[in-house]
């Protein structure tokens, strides 16, 4: 590598030997990197994994396993609960939620393959039981398939798009569903002939006459470099587990101390834009705090430390939690009446911050100026009396007063609850998950996908649950194909 | 230069013929090239600058000619003011403005050289006249020397470090200063011999064994070679003119429709990339509105659309418009009463959307629901008359109860009004100015200044006026100078 650009990719000339020798070799074995696998090796073609943990998982492993899949009248389980989810309303609600840093043919091109892709999971094997679990959750409470994962019933979103749910779990009984998703789509790899090499960290890229040709990846201590002859995948994941990264390009979430991720170093985007890829929306993050939990909160009010509302509190609570971290000062309040109370999720780092029998008492409790918090539940329970929320639109049955004293404010502390996050901004790719340079044009044997790339979830305030693996196992697909199908660079052999 | 990276140097064996030899070429002529240009040739070696325009100016010579300076005991017009700034409030102040994207380094040594700085800049022949003129201001309205220009005695600001006004402008009359102070600065270039080449678009850098040793221009609409001995500036600006940039790293700015600039398309920032430089806190911008104009509308009370306040109205009329585009909707509202309203300045596209005797008129004129902006006003007001604003800590005198009817709704709607803005995202420097890459790796023979770097004026929330050119002129000085001592490397001279 010459001095002057750093994670450059290695000219093939250099490369003393090839240790190994396939034609799609992935970096990352999450579930971007297994879908890319599968479908690389479905193409025909041979496909190895390098992982620089000792097993495959990355952060979809960390996840509830919930994907995000809509649209073409409704998967089973929508159709079977009364849901027949149109293709429009499915990409309106994409784009809505891909704000101002969405790209639109993304959100089109899944609102239409999104059934297929479905279709798909349960051909790897993935199990669904097929029904509807109502309600407000973050992750189902059983092994039930179908749950209301984003914003689409809320203000704006339910006004411009016919909302349903739209988030499929994986059938498999409580919390922590993406362990489960993972190893199903790593043994469909392994029945499929897919080589898997873990504790295998991505070094560099390799590349000869303008296109990538192979990795190097370090195996017990020594470079060892593969010799990809149609390209290589990156499905790293996102930068949450890398400071410096964040402080140069994502530095609000510097204050925040849960990162979803283990070695979410951002290794894919360097590497990729080293060999000329584009780095964008590197800004975005998602971020949110389980105070649905009780399920009975969703129905608080949140107010921030100077008493004003700021959201409808009945969108995703990510969304909600997300807008929190927008707020001044370095905490906001949930505010419950003893209707609605109970007690958080231990976990949350939630704590009581004022109780009163009446708002006036809490507002003195939480040392805000009188006329402030309690003005703007005199305000909040009048109208919600009349079913309307003037301000900020929140509906029914989720509107509702919050007058049965005592009353309570938890706080939401930035820094000390559970605010976990993961960064969403990345290579730009097209549809085909090729990695694009600055001009839009892709680089040859560039492919990446997931949360490497800037994809379907791309902006932090419009998130729902189940679109980052939406995005990993899609758009994982799509990079493992184009890569699969792609001619060969025969010609790669004579190296010295 | 190869198909995969675009931007990427020019192998200078691939030079066909050298047009052009100097030892620092210079990219951009406006305040940062021009300082540079200035610094290069008084370290002795021969410079060349290239402008894309027919003539000198760029941004800077858009702006007021306003330059952020103080610390060391203060300048003469600060002292002669009674304000003696000490260089470590300057240095909490501008850490303090510079958000979670600041780079302290920068701020540390441009508190302990400001003084210094100021002395170059009279050096150069820059009249000051060295009055104060008090009030709030946007630029000085005859041809006084120092105003307010930040956010320093509001708070939190003025609670962590002791205030100072700052802003120092140009002797010359009346608005504009920039255009003045740039025809000083390129008189003093090219009575220092600085060859100056208008109408010279730069087009790619060149590079030699891992280092800048030139540049390509296009001249008369032929690619020119520029050899450059000891290294390149860039010194383009920011990217406020280019749309694509714009909507993959900056997005919010999409809604503005004002950039201040001419052909500030980022070329520098994408040329330095191309090089393995970095470019970080690209999401950054500065948007501000005239809304202070006449001086007596700083008076007034912000509400969003929802009718609730979001900051101090007392600080930096820029800061102010720069929160405002984080609340909901398209607009905010300027409340003001009988006692501080006149005609806002016409250009600005700020527009009455509401009057009434009474607050509660007001509001309903405004179609927000009883009890929102009314309730505001009357907390406010109950509050502004005892001297204080609880909520954000807006201080006398400019906090004053607004009870004097009639009372008026001003509208700054995001997208009509006159929201100008500019980029602060750009390549990462050190503090002598060279290009950095991902590493922190300096790149031999490359350096870059002003608003294609990340630099003083780092987050769009904490921007004064002079910031940025405060930023342009110093570390514009900085880079010049360090390209100016490097050693040339003087066997490029062998090329095809």
């Amino acid at each position: 590598m010459t001095g002057i650009f750093l994670h450059r990719p290695l000219p093939a000339a250099r490369v003393p030997q090839w240790d190994f020798d396939t034609d799609v070799a992935i970096l990352g074995f999450g579930a971007t990197g297994a879908c890319a696998a599968i479908e690389a090796t479905m193409a025909g073609t041979r496909a190895m994994v390098f992982e620089r943990n000792s097993g495959s998982g990355g952060a979809s492993a960390l996840s509830g396993g919930e994907i995000y899949i809509g649209g073409s009248g409704g998967t089973d389980a929508q159709r079977a609960a009364g849901f027949e989810d149109r293709t429009e309303d499915l990409a309106t609600y994409l784009k809505m939620a891909g704000g101002p840093c969405v790209d639109e043919a993304k959100c089109d091109l899944y609102a239409q393959k999104a059934l297929g892709h479905y279709a798909w999971l349960k051909a790897q094997g993935i199990p669904y039981r097929g029904n509807y679990l109502p309600g407000k959750h973050i992750e189902p409470v059983d092994d039930s398939t179908l749950i209301w994962s984003g914003s689409e019933a809320a203000a704006p979103f339910c006004d411009a798009a016919r909302p349903a749910p739209r988030g499929h779990v994986i059938q498999h009984g409580g919390w922590g569903g993406g362990r489960p998703l993972i190893d199903i789509l790593e043994a469909r790899a392994r029945d499929l002939g897919v080589q898997i090499h873990c504790d295998a960290r991505g070094l560099a890229l390799i590349e000869d006459e303008g296109a990538i040709v192979g990795l190097v990846v370090r195996i017990d201590n020594q470079d060892r470099f593969v010799r990809a002859h149609q390209g290589v995948v990156l499905a790293t994941g996102g930068f949450a587990m890398n400071a410096a990264m964040r402080a140069k390009y994502c530095p609000e979430t510097l204050r925040l101390n849960s990162p979803i991720g283990d070695k979410d170093d951002g290794i894919g985007i360097l590497l990729g834009m080293g060999a000329g890829g584009e780095a964008i929306h590197m800004e975005q993050f998602f971020s949110t705090c389980p105070w649905t939990m009780p399920e009975s909160h969703a129905y608080g009010v949140f107010v921030n430390t100077l008493g004003q509302r700021f959201i409808n509190e009945d969108c995703y609570h990510g969304r909600v939690s997300r807008a929190a971290l927008d707020q001044p000062g370095d905490r906001v309040f949930l505010l419950l009446d003893n209707a609605h109370f109970g007690q958080p999720l231990e976990m949350a780092g939630i704590t009581i911050a004022g109780t009163g029998e009446t708002w006036e008492e809490v507002e003195a409790e939480l040392e805000m100026p009188a006329g402030t918090l309690s003005a703007t539940m005199a305000f909040y329970n009048s109208h919600a009396s009349q079913g309307r929320d003037p301000l900020f639109d929140k509906r029914k049955p989720i509107l509702t007063p919050l007058d049965q004293g005592p009353f309570i404010a938890l706080e939401l502390n930035f820094t000390t609850s559970y605010f976990s996050f993961f960064t969403l901004g990345g290579l730009n790719t097209s549809l085909q998950g090729e990695v694009l340079d600055r001009d839009g044009t892709p680089i040859p044997g560039l492919f990446a996908a997931g949360r490497c790339t800037s994809g379907l979830p791309a902006w932090g305030h419009g998130y729902s649950s189940g679109l980052s693996l939406a995005d990993c196992t899609f758009f994982g697909r799509q990079a493992g194909h184009s890569a699969g199908v792609r001619a060969g660079r025969m010609h790669v052999g004579e190296v010295a």
